[in-house]
């Protein structure tokens, strides 16, 4: 789909699909663009992203919400680093909710919340596994940020709530590159995140060279 | 003053002052309880914290409102870190609201938001100055905890908007140390979050032995 002002055609490449309970990185360059899509509906892709010339820069939410001056980001906002430098701009973004306060679910998330002691790694465990080629370990995931999670806030009381995701079969989120970057994404394993539907995550490069 | 199910007395050291656009570390064992106090009303201190037995262990904002399922935390509630591990428990809390989805000011937060040009460092550089001993520089400063910060969220738009700090002179919050820390803490340097008084933040250390 052309993106108004873009003058110049990307190269896309074939849509990709992450497994469900997975996760999987990705090298961008700088006007890259990254179309991430919830193939089947109600499912979460928790992001998160370091800079390829310097990986102690990641995307932070607090940078984020701070210069957007609001909780949810959507198509025209920019996600910052910590060190305030644009990592992405939002060009489309067909669901229109997303998260960015709370960390990926993790095997203590998953003890600690609802009791299992299957021992499963959730997104945390997955995108340091998706990461660890590039010198990342867990304890340097931050909080992510949560394509198409649906996290309530009440405004006179601060309570948030985990809710099933707006998310309908097709709808995509399309973010350029506005650094170097290794991006790790995944198809979410927390069941109140996804309303226990546990699908997977499908997206695409497009390449701007 | 005591808390209820204290059985033993704590050692009161002096009460210290953080000069206003200043930051300090400070030490904290298990079982240390750390009193911030706001002695002339309207004024924020960012706050964060790191293990000192493994300094890649942080206090994390997204592990925190995931696990109270709340934005804004008080008494009876546990700040835990990046490692799901209890950093902090609230024993008391006068003020009653806080931030937590926010980073620290900076001097690169001053020049976007603000037009600011004169390079003031900042809550984030006042915490990592204070933590420069400790070996953690500024590209490690998370999301604080921002206490006395009055951030309102919209409900329905996920906007945000920095209020006057709803505390009054000589509000304070008590935090229980759970693990041996350095904390490191500023009297905030951003107008907005202080209502443009720039005051200084006060502390007491209670230790436990």
């Amino acid at each position: 789909m052309p993106v108004p002002g873009e003058e110049r055609a990307l190269n896309a490449e074939a849509i990709q699909r992450i497994a469900p309970c997975s996760g999987h990185a990705i090298e961008l360059r700088a006007g890259d663009q990254l179309v991430v899509i919830d193939p089947l509906g109600q499912q979460v892709s928790d992001l998160t992203a370091f800079s390829l010339e310097d990986r102690v820069e990641y995307l932070s939410s607090g940078r984020s919400i701070d210069y957007a001056s609001k909780l949810w980001l959507s198509t025209g906002d920019v996600l910052y680093s910590n060190r305030s430098r644009p990592m992405f701009t939002i060009l489309e973004d067909t669901c229109g909710r997303h998260d960015f306060t709370l960390t990926p679910c993790s095997k203590r998330m998953f003890e600690l919340l609802y009791g299992e002691t299957e021992g499963r790694p959730g997104c945390e465990g997955n995108l340091a596994a998706a990461l660890a080629p590039y010198g990342i370990d867990v304890d340097r995931i931050p909080v992510a940020f949560n394509i198409f999670m649906n996290v309530s806030v009440d405004g006179s009381t601060g309570a948030v709530a985990v809710l099933p995701p707006l998310s309908q079969a097709g709808d995509f989120i399309r973010l350029r590159a506005e650094m170097p970057m290794v991006v790790a994404m995944t198809a979410c394993s927390a069941g109140q995140s996804n309303n226990f539907s546990y699908k997977p995550i499908d997206f695409r490069i497009e390449r701007a060279s």
